[in-house]
């Protein structure tokens, strides 16, 4: 999710009631809100890396994306807020115009916080009356939906920016306290058999997609097997104890180059203190918990971890087609543990268990376009598009995803280095 | 072609008898040994750039292949020519053990041009009497046609690294004389059309191949069309002159990050000197010829003509779908024009034209393993897999391959920025 | 000042009481508070580059300072704020042990601005009873000066770091409000002649003064000229119109380097907008106003412009030759401007004018030991001594520091890239 | 000795008659072919790194000098072997012109070392005959002469850049045999004293010198103590073995940091084997012997050494007064040992020993210029005056300076990070 994303507009689509669309607009900027409410404005200013960026930025860079392409178009007359917000809060949409670089936004301490959420205000003030227009609007519902799909996406991108701006802190001070955690028992994965064959993937309905989901259609799978639980803390301590940072015939050629150079020993956010692994979650450092779902690994370490196993990643569409029967279910941000957790439940009947929530799962797939895919015309057409090349399509949501964002066909994506993501593995092979 | 490759080894798969074997050992040996012939010993020991290697390192690393892989493993006591070779002349297979850093490979005045050459003539006086076993054996077979296949390899290497090398001295030496070339007048290209459908790719048949183009597999495709030609030099021209490198809506992200960074304004070896493009090619520095075929451009300046013509790239399957019908026949090294030729034939019906030959031919598709792939065990099972990443497939063949190495299945690949091969395109579309 | 610097320790120095000292200890301080007073917690938490500190760093590391060299030495058993902030505000005193890295001091967001207020107090809260003591205690009064004099270096830091930060927000917010200044006819600057000789140079007499201002000590001085006045924004204006940044014959070897590599076409913070050129000052940006001394020039743009003028730069020793007899009077930070102005006064009679104040000046003088210089033992010998390296001596003061910290023989020392602090140039000459 | 210098032409100075001049020209012309000799042309064609230069790129500069500051000059319609070489070849005298990049002289595999030698031949053909006119003409004299001296340090690079590069090479080659050393005791070291007062410092007399040695001028020197022998590998070998590349307290800040970023942990060449040390000589790897004068450390491990001594570098001018009396004698070139060697003679009564010849010895001067310095006009003043920025001044030749060449007034200089000349240490101190 290094970009956001532009939904497929679908003249008849069935949409929620205007009433709804309302609903979930306060809803939805109001959980934005309340993530960074346990944050002081200094946390919210600050970056951590060029690819992260401060809490602050989101928080307008959301409003943005509802000023730009909602009230700048819907609103005749429309008077900025602040005319210049229109470049520094652009993130990287080339049509409308220049934008802040990116490795600066940690530079604006102006505007403050304050000011930032009376833009929110500000902005919501102009879009409440929108909504009742939205019922015979297609594309004015469709360009508000968006938006509060692209805030969800934000919302994401708050948490684990924070987590990585709180890590480089010495002090290691948590998000929101530790959470009083009973042990969990556990549980042996297992292989559960796909026949393949001719499947269709792709979106369908009438529900929201982003267009990278699109167009459905047919791909040839062969049989394969997914595990039936993600890797977990304890499987992957067994690869490094292996020595599994250390052995070339592991490693993709360029995870090895960067595991060298960047002396990776552990996956992101692992400390040994004392002799005893740790990491670092939204709620302190912790020991690690060898029950509960690994995370924070790139794509380079989720391959070697699979070459480890005598396994592989999955395709994106054996990811697919294996959740295609799983219910939209698991330990999303709505739970408030804000990190992956082990389950307690036997799995389902012959699927796979934890497909949903938990940590994204990194996929074997190059992030490309799907056969007739079109980027719609005009700044909309940069969402998915301009990013399809050197990444990774990861599947599945994390702990960090609210649960009504997430679907089978939904298609998150980032470099194979990437780590600063809840992203994790589940391993597939082919039958034996 | 950044890596060597290694074949599929089938145990029973139909060989040429041992005579032809030898033959060809001796003629493609003999081969590399011609391309050098040209060159002084300074020519030979030079590297411009770290993805290039001197002409004299690709002597001996193709000559320590055959050491490595099949001297030490068929000749009972084998003595080294010189034991320190195996670290030296190593590119990349760490199962062998330490190697020599590929940037440093240019700082080698020693071994001496005479030198490898005496390696190479003792490591042929070795593999000699090898040949006649062959027969009865057919892993060390196997070998000895992996090591001609490796070296083809590198001949086309010599040629590009050398281009590259030549390129950057300010005198523009040319290594072979210049052609007299008679111009040809343009031809409009046009598009041809293919039902798509169930398809199988990947090789099948007696023939040598490499792994990577293994197993044979069924995929589906959509109606396509192709064109029938290459992008020309003259296309290019119109590109740029419309800005092309200026528009970011043309461009993917990380292709424009590079066009701005690294300023690029026209493809690689172009440079406007008294008002008109000129080019660099191995018989010295040129005007563009706007007939000719277009090369030296990266996947990015690929894909953003593409976009810009309304069209895009072929998946690898749709482009090995389109040339099977088409006989293995073009501008080849073997013409020894060394540069893409402007076509005086017209189309064969209902096939593409120039698909083999003159420039490999971006498309669209991540390297990416076919289902069921497995690398070999060993160092050999270095050779391709591992590459697997951030890389694009190149197919066709160019002006610097010899005729004998190329197939329809054939994938070559490079990461997206590279620009120093005979890269070129050809445009696809959907149906309208 | 890109260093912290500690006093020569001179047993029976001249004290002021100490009722003065806690006088003078309550002032400072407060003074450092004040300078952040108009900021938010937003603004003193961010860092703009490597070389600059956030302001909430300054307030903690100049407490720091007084925690680590006076409590820990003086109060038996003391408990420290928080024992973290040892390592957390260090800045590169390698005896005191381990240190947060420079690059890193803008991923703080805690401890919170607020908190770091608490340890200023809770550091003065200890101080107090201390002052009574240093009566007695000539090491501990000592130290307590240091502390003092290192605050206001960091002072002085607050002000260029913060106009740094500010700059680089395209919003240009101003940290104080535009000044209504009058227009000043500029003063044409004449030569003064000094007839050189043998002269003493370095510090002498009760007052406090850094270990690298002494020992004092004789050099040989050719006869030399300086400038009355210091170069001007409308000198350098015609440097800039005469193509100074484009003529290799007036640069430094390393000077055109960076002009090439950076792209530099003015000093730091100039911009041309419709078609004026301006700069961007603690009172926003602001049009160039051609009569006050130019500032924010490195030592290679301070060094090329002298020799476009047919003059040069003064060694440290000229200067301080040519500072002997001036009173230290001028456009300190007292003065509440915070930018260089032009001068309604005429020059002393012989006296250089503008010499102390307005802007630090660079001299021609490698920043060396004296001779028979030795650094003090411990963490305190790290001040300076291991700084004298690639820099350069500038004298004078500027409009950022406070009057009472200045004196003739005050030596700051910056790398010769620099431009970040208020760094101008005096001119010299061999008599002609 | 990063740069060339160019003599401060003294129109009455004495010369030696035009025979002498004759013959001179000859000798060094033919001792750096004689250099070559024994060189393969790759050899002479690659570059290390972008400090060093190739040795043809050498053989070709010090005849681009003559060509171009004198053929040029001073013969009518000059023709020029090739008018490509003027950019080729030139070094970096803006003044003359555009130059070829020095990171990109290991590109130019042509022209080939052959035509390099007829380019010098040609050269040489057109400067006998002036050599003649020499005498009636002051100016040509002097550039002559300049090119002599020119001639004369680039001699020196070539040794220090070959060595360079063979070290670069895993089969470690040798230059030259190895020399049959028999093992020398060493000899304790112990310091000689110095009255100082006022010194006059800088060339005086009749014979050539650089324009960077003068004015002569005074300076003022306090006592001082010069150690009689150069610090020793043996006295190195303690330094490394009391920890002192992990000790901050020891180095300059700037060190440090460069310790740590390239993790040294001895001088160059040095590497441990089998547990012992061994550095790479022009003849080979050896064994280091401890009583021979310590060679290939920067400015900062020479001032880390010396303040682990307890002592300091020297300054220039100290140097130069402790040389005053002491012969031109020592290890040059001329003795073909090209590695610094153990004396086996008593210091002559009251001098420094070895104070010429085996290695430069870094002074704590920065590179600056004298009093009343003034360049030459025209490209000639670019050999000096640019470089005059955060380089640090060495004194004495080495024993790859030829002896002809060197003088006690003579300034070399290098950057402090510069470690692959023959640099070594003189200690020097305070009386006690």
């Amino acid at each position: 999710m290094s970009a956001s994303r532009t939904p497929r507009r679908i003249d008849g689509m069935a949409r929620a009631p205007t009433s709804a669309l309302g609903d979930r607009l306060d809803a939805i900027r109001a959980a934005t809100v309340q993530l960074a409410a346990p944050l002081s404005a200094e946390d919210c200013a600050l970056q951590s890396m060029p690819d992260a960026s401060p809490v602050k930025w989101h928080l307008a860079h959301t409003t943005w994306f509802f000023e730009t392409f909602v009230l700048e178009r819907f609103i005749r007359d429309y008077r900025h807020f602040d005319p210049r917000y229109r470049v520094l809060f652009n993130s990287y949409y080339n049509a409308v115009g220049d934008r802040h670089p990116r490795p600066d936004r940690g530079l604006l301490s102006r505007p403050a916080l304050d000011e930032v959420h009376a833009y929110r205000r500000h902005v919501e003030g102009h879009l409440a009356p929108l909504v009742a227009q939205a019922d015979d609007d297609a594309e004015l519902a469709s360009l508000l939906e968006l938006g509060l799909q692209h805030e969800q996406q934000h919302q994401e991108l708050i948490l684990t920016d924070l987590k990585h701006l709180l890590s480089r802190n010495p002090l290691q001070p948590a998000y929101m306290e530790r959470w009083p955690l009973t042990p969990v028992k556990p549980r042996a994965s297992r292989w559960i058999g796909f026949t393949g064959g001719m499947v269709t993937v792709g979106h369908h309905g009438a529900g929201f997609c982003f267009d990278n989901e699109q167009p459905r259609h047919q791909v040839v799978l062969s049989p394969f097997e997914l595990a039936s639980y993600p890797v977990t803390h304890g499987d992957f301590l067994a690869f490094i104890d292996d020595g599994g940072y250390t052995r070339p015939d592991l490693w993709l050629s360029l995870g090895l180059d960067i595991v060298q150079a960047q002396r990776w020993t552990a996956p992101m956010y692992w400390e040994r203190r004392d002799g005893r692994w740790t990491t670092f979650t939204l709620r302190g450092r912790v020991e690690i918990d060898p029950a509960t779902p690994m995370t924070h690994v790139s794509y380079f370490e989720a391959d070697a971890f699979a070459r480890w196993a005598g396994a592989r990643l999955p395709t994106e569409f054996e990811w697919e087609a294996g959740a295609a029967d799983c219910a939209i279910d698991g330990n999303f941000r709505d739970s408030g543990a804000l990190h992956p957790l082990a389950t307690r439940m036997d799995p389902p009947q012959g699927n796979p268990s934890q497909i949903f929530g938990d940590v994204w799962e990194w996929t074997g797939s190059s992030y490309a376009p799907y056969p007739g895919f079109a980027a719609a015309p005009g700044a909309v057409g940069e969402y998915n598009g301009k990013f399809m090349c050197n990444q990774y399509v990861l599947r599945g949501g994390s702990c960090a995803t609210p649960r009504s964002h997430i679907r089978a066909t939904y298609r998150n994506f980032f470099p194979p280095e990437a780590r600063w993501q809840f992203s994790g593995v589940r391993l597939a092979r082919d039958p034996r």
